[in-house]
């Protein structure tokens, strides 16, 4: 079982080969959404960007030229301004602009795909999963680990059983939020925004990616938060967080700080799977997977996985197929870390079951 | 500064050379006792085993001429029998089983090496410290980890800032109790001798590794115990928990079933250090240091730790020396480990500070 866990490494195990090219607005142009997204739906096989929705008019020029789409501004685009040239949205603004940006798509009848955290609040996540369902448009949370081939493979190992039952999971996301072009005034540090800090941008890329590796559902939560830099005053900068499965635990951690590690590791009754690096969107990762079987170690694996992020989301929706990483998958994320931050405040064990 | 990290990797940073020998009585001779500490006692520079002390005639005979060691039974070691044949005494029992031995060894003026964790409460291990401080006899909680002498360089490296500050520690040891001859009758799964289980016997390792590493002391602690399996009705056969140390945040998982996995994760401002497998006594350690400087790796790092550790005690002892594991050290964790199993059971954070 070992020796062919990855002999399809980057395989799709959901494409139908659909008819046809899903057209999409990308609304807020930020630095992800140029340097990663925009690239990545440029390239993909069934959609193309054909709009460009920025508050900037620079951008607008420059990517409404690169990607040969309509520039709109946010302004236009709420009134609903070449609404023939799309069929759906993807939304890279900051949290706290989401639920707006999604509730004008769901009214124009077009298709969302929404980036993480779904909103800076779960009140308002709520209130932008029930627009969409309201209109009847699909809804996909932008979980790019979900449609990474080699994290689709691992979970086919696991849930066959490949290391047991699920003892222990843990996860531990630091990026930093000020390296590079990235200072103090991004919108990442205003809990207005955001929401939360580190908590939220990274602390969500373990706990989704465990919850679908064995598709489980949070029971309680309980963690910590703590920030000791200046720019950190106002979100959180460090959260250690701890997640009750039900049958096992998931141990978390984020950082806005410190030396760049991203890991994921998950324990069975009999064997264990150490990725890392695991979360960064641009690096090979490294996988080992360990059994009394043996031990066997997979470098560097292919594949854009926000290209197939994309891909994926236009062959469900133009097949009208089933969107796995849907609103209520990052409904449960939010209620999850709104229980963290409930913890941390009062440093009781939350519920979260609904 | 990384490529000579290592350099002197068993080195003793602690040897002062000194005359004589320390004749030790071992109270206890269970299956880590025969396997592991006698063998090193008898091995080691500055001790010896003098004295064997046994509730089993069997034992009493085979290690007895094994070591050419006088053989007591428990009534004829607490009525002080062979009082001249030992200067110390080493409480390897059953943990609710400490105090006694080591009230007796006070008594009798000896200097005492106890097993971790020093007792099955808080309580009764504050008896026992108390009762070594009060007829002032060394008292040295025996945790063999700080005598590793790649550990106590790997001390140095952190305590010089080589990843900088520290933010975040992870620990996990998951030993299964019930591999091997180690059936379900085993004292590890009596509350009553043991006072909790996973988190007691293996926990411990990870929360006092990192404590002597960076000199932490707990503020906090919080966290879960649960049990699945038959034979751990009655004690933790799982436990994560956390530990807030002012300055960062230490996660720390123990379980007494699944596959085996030893590991200490250090992170920091500019780095990190991963040790995997980290806490077997027999095992070769793997040392991984990252920073942005490079990446050193050391597998298989060699010295007896168990070894090093008597040496470690009688070097002290027969100098007259400090004793850096001594009670407080080991109270420390019994204060924490009690504040983890009333989170447990209360669902909060627990205070730890005095």
């Amino acid at each position: 079982m070992l020796e062919n866990l990855f002999a399809d490494a980057v395989a799709r195990d959901w494409d139908d080969s659909p008819e046809g090219t899903l057209r999409i607005a990308v609304v807020g142009c930020g630095g992800h959404a140029r340097a990663v997204s925009l690239p990545a739906i440029a390239t993909a096989d069934y959609c193309e960007p054909t709009v460009i929705v920025s508050g900037s008019a620079e951008k607008r020029a420059e990517l409404g030229e690169t990607y040969m789409a309509t520039a709109l501004d946010y302004h236009e685009y709420t009134a609903g301004q070449a609404v023939d040239e799309y069929d759906a949205v993807y939304v890279s603004t900051p949290n706290r602009l989401h639920l707006p940006h999604v509730e004008t798509a769901a009214r124009l009848g077009k298709a969302v795909i929404c980036e993480k955290p779904l909103e800076a609040t779960l009140e308002r996540a709520e209130r932008l999963v029930a627009a969409c369902e309201n209109e009847g448009v699909p809804l996909m949370t932008a979980y790019r680990m979900q449609a990474a081939p080699v994290v689709r493979r691992l979970r086919e190992f696991l849930r066959g059983g490949g290391i047991g039952e699920p003892q222990r999971a843990f996860g531990d996301f630091t990026y930093p939020a000020l390296d590079g072009e990235r200072g103090p005034d991004q919108w990442r540090l205003d809990p207005e925004l955001a929401g939360a800090g580190a908590l939220f941008d990274l602390g969500i890329y373990p706990l989704n990616t465990v919850r679908f590796l064995f598709d489980s559902d949070p029971v309680a939560a309980w963690g910590d938060t703590r920030s000791t830099g200046e720019a950190f005053a106002e979100v959180d900068e460090h959260s250690d967080f701890s997640v009750d499965f039900g049958e096992y635990v998931g141990n978390f951690s984020a950082s806005f700080s410190g030396y760049t590690t991203t890991r994921l590791t998950v324990q069975g009754t009999h064997g264990r799977v150490v990725v890392d690096p695991a979360f960064g969107s641009t690096e090979d990762r490294d996988i080992m997977v360990e059994t009394k079987a043996g031990r066997v170690r997979l470098v560097g694996v292919g594949a854009n996985e926000t290209r197939e992020e994309f891909d994926y989301f236009a062959n469900a929706v133009l097949t009208g197929g089933e969107i796995e990483s849907d609103g209520e998958d990052g409904l449960v994320d939010m209620r999850t870390m709104t229980a963290v931050l409930e913890s941390a405040e009062t440093g009781s064990r939350v519920d979260v079951r609904n």
